[in-house]
């Protein structure tokens, strides 16, 4: 059992939309990753997702609105909903989601990432 | 579906160890608190839990060790492990954890919240 520093484990990559495991708990997991860009529109059939912002400033796009996320905010997207973060500069966000889930949902294609790092 | 601003959401209580609900998802909840001073000896026998420090520091005792959280830092503390947040100034923190997690776990007493407030 060791703490995890967000910062000192987000200096150890460099690549957007590639989501590592920084902890494991209850069948879920905490996730870090870097946006920048436009992500692809999907959803999680049986997750809900949160997205909390450790650093930077993004919009996650819905089909009807956009919510722009600062630092030290969140929002959790219930399960079914399409969503897409779009991230004008880098973005550094902490996920908590189950372990199921797939970081684009229903949409598979070059941006899916699989057998996520441990870090 | 709304954003949650975590500042803003502190600043509605001041009264510590009685911890907020900020957030449901995948029957997990997401919650708010203040610590400072001691708390009681516990563990959660069916629960792991996550305390990430918004702002400030404080120290998680073990019976064999003592780990000191600071600002934008984590720490999961597995279920069935004794536990005791100590908090020399005050300090904020976001918990993630099941639903059914109770914040003295094992050892109901003064300190023991329930029914807690969504903020």
């Amino acid at each position: 059992m060791d703490k995890v520093n967000i910062a000192e484990k987000l200096s150890l990559f460099t690549d957007y939309w590639n989501p590592r495991i920084a902890g494991e708990l209850n069948g879920q997991q905490v996730k870090l990753v870097k946006f920048k860009g436009e992500f692809v529109w999907h959803q999680h059939d049986n997750e809900d997702e949160m997205f909390f912002v450790v650093k930077g400033t993004f919009n996650m796009e819905f089909r009807d609105k956009i919510i722009t996320l600062h630092e030290n905010e969140f929002l959790i997207v219930p399960r079914g909903v399409q969503h897409r973060p779009v991230a004008y500069e880098e973005v550094a966000v902490m996920l908590f989601e189950p372990n199921t889930t797939l970081n684009t949902g229903n949409t598979k294609g070059e941006l899916t990432r699989e057998n996520l790092e441990k870090i």
